[in-house]
């Protein structure tokens, strides 16, 4: 990779890389592991808006993966600090297994607006007072913009259609701080210190992983796992550096050709 | 009016025009009372989602406003009519109290979606149900897409934010029925069997009563009664034809330039 510095970290989504709900990928165990013997630091990136740490961690765990919870970076993590650097205090559209990550965020009296995916609290009465707060001046926030996502009865509404709602109603434009956003991949990589020039992102997403991280700077790599389809590499512009079968395929390249 | 056909009919606005809450403007009454004595006809056009026309009926009655049943032309008119042409089942989301106004209707087995403001509706469950039609290629039909509404504790979310949500989600257009689109006044006067160029509106809504008018080849005139707010006028191109102070004025103007 002619220009780029040499690599220092390597960004793992989680869903459709490492597991597919809960079975993990074949060999994805032995090839973090694998990884993990080399000098690259690893940080493990997802767009959860419902499952705090420690829940992502529990099912990590669970499936043989040697994770700590200090690597587990998520769109959760990208909001409360977007929260604490700028002193809201929020009103939490969240689901109640996603608060435990906003432990000790101040939410009297609220002067920001966090939109996750909240089906308990989407209704009338909650959005209403949301759009209140956006009027007043609070900022929206969105955890991140998915039109929909995939539940064992069918496609469901994700919390982009919610956003996009109160986005109409109060004429303002969403913070989104998940992924594609470029500054979720340059807070995820500033705990490594790191640059997105040192940095890989291997992911199932075309747009979310791949095409984000590479806006962002990052070699972006797209595993035909997960919610891949196929076709999906010609989606982005450019097109995904290197396309492979999986997350293992995805560690060898790094490790032959990257190192 | 160079170019313009003679005068046949007059639409007028609801609420904001002819009365504020329970209470008539003043003068109103009569006003229209002077019209009925001209060959004009009268329609009354208005963009509620809640209200059925009975109601409405009833509301003006009570105020003492000549007015049929017959004379009045909704939203929910104008969806009850697309839906009756391209013979759709429609999933209604709308509040009880406008439903007597689809009354006949079939909505088994929908291939439809027809939004207005149903707050009892708006939860997570039933926004998924009209998500899932959408996708299965039903038509979404919004009754009209007003950003919010004034309610007595305060402004509050319309139907417009949903209808933009699923818009979003299913990453489709809604038909928008209601004012100001110009199906809604052709086919309102084409219950008069008149065309855009014999017919004047009358309303407080800049945009979507006199705006929408004038686009639709009507003439518009706005009063400065119900939401008017000084130099609404020149949120418009082109202008209001007329700007005066209230309907009786609007009234007084017809009769002595216009006929």
């Amino acid at each position: 990779m002619g220009g780029r510095r040499a690599l220092k970290a390597v960004l793992i989504d989680l869903s459709g890389t490492l597991h597919i709900e809960d079975t993990a990928v074949p060999g994805a165990q032995e090839a973090l592991n694998k990884l993990r013997q080399t000098s690259l630091a690893v940080k493990f990136v997802t767009n959860t808006t419902k499952e705090c740490k420690r829940n992502l961690l529990e099912r990590l765990q669970g499936l043989k993966f040697d994770v700590q919870e200090k690597e587990i970076f998520t769109s959760l993590t990208a909001a409360r600090r977007l929260l604490v650097q700028q002193q809201h205090r929020p009103l939490l559209l969240l689901e109640d297994s996603a608060l435990e990550d906003f432990t000790g965020i101040d939410t009297s009296d609220p002067n920001a607006v966090v939109v996750g995916l909240a089906p308990d609290h989407f209704d009338y009465q909650s959005l209403n007072k949301a759009f209140r707060l956006i009027l007043d001046g609070a900022p929206l926030i969105a955890v991140h913009k998915a039109r929909y996502y995939k539940r064992q009865d069918g496609l469901a509404l994700g919390p982009g259609p919610f956003v996009t709602g109160l986005e109409y109603a109060a004429d303002t434009k969403a913070t989104v701080v998940g992924k594609p956003e470029k500054t979720f991949f340059t807070q995820a990589l500033s705990e490594l210190h790191c640059s997105p020039d040192e940095a890989v992102m291997i992911g199932d997403d075309v747009r979310d992983d791949v095409g984000g991280a590479q806006s962002a700077g990052m070699l972006g790599i797209l595993v035909r796992t997960g919610k891949y389809r196929a076709g999906d590499e010609g989606k982005i512009g450019p097109q995904p550096y290197l396309t492979c079968d999986s997350f293992p395929d995805a560690v060898d390249h790094i490790l032959k050709n990257l190192l």
